[in-house]
């Protein structure tokens, strides 16, 4: 039953070679690679703006210098990006380049940065979806939790059946978002243009002053909060192998697009919605008003709203394709559980995928599905996984020292230090907003792979054989059969212990002295040609007097290396006729298997109905 | 660590011998076993209003003659069960009554009607608990529903602990209640002798006239609704075997004096409501309401209410008496999955405490704890039972024939024919408003019970064995062991194999041509004596494919009447390890157990760390 659900929601299982290796075009790679970085425009600004708005309208125009610093660290993190492409054509993720440079844990540490990162992806981009339906259908405000776990299930159930991520309907949602954004701008700086800036606004320009109550704190932590527009850039770069051909050209060239586009975009719409004097409101998002002034409520607006949600939800699904395949690659180095490893029935890494919806919806849940709440927790792990990636670029440099390595290590050492600045900046202007759980959840993660690594490796060492030395040894077989009355099962268990063992010995556990008797007077008649012992539980428990008489019997000195607990099974022919049974027979294996060194050999009886 | 968390729960397990025994006086007999029903003043009056009160102001007289209808009942139910004690003094519960009239089936209905009054009994008791103790301290509102479920969970672990009953601390509540109950009315009535009762009073008393919309229909339904308050008055012929000698004689003084102190507090409250003008209201209980009118806040008007509170809470306990022994009675008779006759590691039913605790919970939630709403699905089942009760005394009456046997039968067959009456109006003037559910379900039960039953006999036939000709034979066992590489656990694994049988093939499952080219080269290598079978796997599942592989050994000429499959289990030191290991085995035992007539042999390796 549970196998046909499964089969109606994910489909048929599919064979191992049908595994595709299809190869994306620029036109392609730009909108499914980009679609992560892109839609951060959909909240970018608006995080900061959640931060000045504090300081009242006096304090907006401070949105632009800091957005103008963001987009220099993007110039920066784009032609850091550019070498990383250039130098790992093979797909540069910063697991890899921080591996291959700097040893395994701190391939680790980038690793377990990345995955904190992809989850936090989900919940952002989703919760953020949401967030612009919900601007544009007031209706379903108060229902956005309810809405994104959803929104999460139905991307989980999509990965689990297996998207072909580079289907051309994917290409749409960020061509529109691109075709949206730059729309609305073109219309704003029409209008400036046009009435000087004074014709569709809701209030006049803020003037440029020092606002009260600004500190250096509340610059850092809006600039903290406005990095979260740059999550997603790496994308292209891990990706490169699926290029097609020049890869490496093509992933670059693709990359440059992503820069000037994000650029355009991010300050386009960060200038527009300060002329505008637009600030943070519960139930509209920043975009949403955004959209609005310009487009009034038309079917132009819905469509920017359509498009944005459309995208973040896209943004999303990316999250997918990568934390189960980082999940895979660290399994294989035994630094996640090796369940990550294995492909499900459709191909992906099912695993992966499960878990990473389950820690969305846990993120989301907790949240409340509030974008602004979960920005603290955002781009730490993104921006340590940069400065790392962007070290290890540095120390390849500095090795390998090909032509121009100077101004390489230059372009990828600066683009390292300014990483760094924003981790620590983020982490400690974060840190009671939320990035205090990222900074405790990293060290844990990191320390229970090491362990899992150390446990794998530990079990390996133990596990492996010399082939002259160890071979199989042959024994006699002891066998105890326990019972609980006579019958048909019982008769079918000691004919099974009997057939592999000449030393069976049944076993009758009973409550009271009455039993006892009564058991031993039947077996006499019966005669089965076995000997029974009867035990005595005064707590009612099967296991205990079970466990005792074994102790007993191990203890013995003429003791065989093995023991068989040889234990009948009644298989009903209906799965829900197992509530009428006791299970004692699957409670008796499990206790006895983690407890003792001892065979169980369970004798099914299959009922006739 | 399971086993840690269950004894500090509910305390070290007890042995078979220390089940006690203790007999109850008259003194503790009324209030332990009166709880439910005199509790049930707390909401009874409260349940005719909120019918009555659609009227107004003008019908809240209407209240007055409907009260006194159900105490006429309660009187004949009364009398109809002094009869029930004399003639069943081994405890004559509707269902021991009805089986041993009519036979199993009736017995089986009044049993199901008697499950799901249990249940009923402890979420409507809890939750009217709850609301009285909001309506002392109003910050409680909001949480009622938290708050009922975790008085249930309370109440549940207590009896998984086990309590005595008998203890001289659950007298306390009832005769705290009992106090309660009569003072008000004392003071209630002193102030009507002396002010004429016009002194307290919030309104003057209305007139007694015909109020507009009065219908046949609302008055039956406001019966049907009061009768709630005559549940729980069966618990004493229920429990006569626990009185102190003479056991018949004390319990009928018992039954008459619960019958005289219910008709007293209801009616007595029931003219103090009307007389102060009354009427329901969303956060105060009607008792509440008019304790205030005379006490005021005091901690008089505190002292009713805690004492309400723990009557209800009580109330609600006692059904953890009846439903788990009810339950493991209708097992024994088949009527249930034997799971319920089992005594747990305090010597209570610890499955029916699970299982009332549960169904309590989902009602509670599902009905956000509004008493009023789970009015309508109580009573049908009391009042079906005793109907069953009374028509088996008729029989009992009519077929034995002791002295005055006329008149008996008349009161038993009147007390009948009043039940009947109450379960055909209630299911009628209530069905739209929950009644339903239950005349759903019952029938739903009723069948469930009787498959099971028929499934047990049916498995018991097919279990039997004939001493003389059903005897263990012996036969030449084959022994496959499923590999999936070479090391400790497969050489483990394998010399079991090679001792329990001569016929032992290894059989290994590889998901590529590679794989299981290099598993064949290294086996070669090792050479461990025995056959390796090498099956390709497309799908990456080892399950089907060796199922297969099965399939085509059994349908050999000499196949062995069982195969045996013997399976290397890796058992970790820690259980949280085994998250790190595929759990093949397991689920590969599980699958081939269900589907297969094959012995699943499990041979542990335990591993060190």
């Amino acid at each position: 039953m549970f196998g046909g659900i499964k089969q109606l929601l994910i489909g048929r299982p599919k064979k191992t070679r049908e595994l595709s290796d299809e190869r994306l075009s620029k036109l392609k790679a730009l909108p499914i690679l980009s679609s992560d970085a892109l839609s951060s425009v959909a909240y970018g600004y608006e995080a900061i703006l959640g931060e000045i708005g504090l300081l009242g309208v006096a304090g907006l125009w401070l949105g632009l210098p800091i957005a103008a610093a963001i987009t220099l660290l993007l110039i920066t993190l784009v032609l850091s990006y550019l070498q990383v492409i250039k130098a790992y054509p093979g797909g540069g993720g910063a697991y890899a380049v921080a591996k291959d440079q700097f040893g395994p844990v701190a391939g680790l540490i980038a690793g377990s940065a990345l995955l904190v990162d992809y989850t936090l992806t989900v919940a952002v981009s989703v919760t953020a979806g949401v967030a612009a339906a919900a601007s544009a259908v007031p209706s379903l405000a108060p229902h956005t939790v309810m809405i994104s776990v959803c929104c999460v299930i139905v991307i989980m159930l999509l990965n689990l059946r297996g998207i072909n991520e580079s289907a051309s309907v994917f290409m749409w949602p960020t061509y529109a978002f691109i075709a949206a954004i730059l729309g609305v701008e073109a219309i704003g700086y029409f209008h400036l243009l046009l009435h000087g800036g004074h014709a569709t606004l809701h209030t006049p320009p803020p003037s440029f002053e020092v606002p009260k109550g600004l500190t250096i704190i509340l610059i850092l932590r809006a600039f903290a909060s406005g990095c979260s527009a740059l999550t997603g850039i790496e994308a292209i770069s891990n990706a490169t192998p699926q290029f097609r051909s020049p890869e490496s050209r093509n992933a670059r060239f693709t990359l440059c697009m992503l820069g000037i586009l994000l650029a355009v975009m991010f300050l386009g719409t960060g200038y527009l919605t300060f002329s505008n004097g637009i600030q943070v409101h519960a139930n509209q998002t920043v975009l949403s008003q955004l959209a609005a002034t310009y487009l009034g409520h038309s079917w132009l607006y819905y469509f920017v709203q359509t498009a944005t949600f459309s995208v973040l939800i896209l943004a999303a699904n990316t999250s997918y394709s990568g934390f189960p395949l980082l999940a895979a690659l660290m399994s294989q180095d035994k630094f996640m559980p090796r369940q990550f490893a294995a492909r499900g029935d459709r191909l992906g890494y099912s695993n992966g995928i499960l878990s990473l919806s389950a820690l969305a919806i846990v993120l989301i849940i907790a949240f409340q599905a509030q974008t602004s709440a979960l920005i603290p927790l955002y781009a730490i792990g993104v921006f340590l996984s940069f400065s790392l990636a962007q070290s290890g670029m540095v120390k390849r440099w500095l090795s390998t020292k090909p032509k121009g390595w100077q101004w390489r290590a230059l372009i990828n050492g600066f683009g390292a230090l300014l990483s760094l600045i924003v981790t620590v900046v983020f982490s400690i202007a974060k840190f009671a907003e939320g990035a205090w759980i990222v900074l405790i959840l990293l060290p844990i993660l990191i320390s229970w792979s090491l362990r899992i690594r150390k446990h794998y490796n530990m079990i390996s060492r133990e596990l492996q054989i010399d082939y002259n030395k160890h071979r199989p040894m042959t024994y006699t077989p002891v066998a105890i059969v326990p019972v609980g009355g006579i019958n048909r099962v019982v008769n079918n268990s000691i004919s099974y212990a009997k057939s592999i063992s000449d030393n069976v010995l049944a076993v009758y556990v009973g409550f009271s002295d009455e039993a006892i008797e009564d058991m031993q007077n039947k077996w006499e008649e019966w005669d089965p040609g076995v000997r029974l012992s009867c035990l005595r539980s005064q707590y009612r428990s099967l296991l205990k007097p079970l466990a005792r008489f074994l102790s007993s019997v191990e203890f013995k000195e003429e003791t065989p290396e093995h023991i068989t607990i040889v234990i009948g099974q009644l298989v009903t022919k209906h799965w829900w006729h197992n509530f009428l049974h006791n299970q004692t027979s699957i409670r008796m294996r499990t206790w006895f298997l983690f407890r003792k060194d001892i065979v169980i050999a369970t004798v099914p009886y299959h009922l006739n109905d």
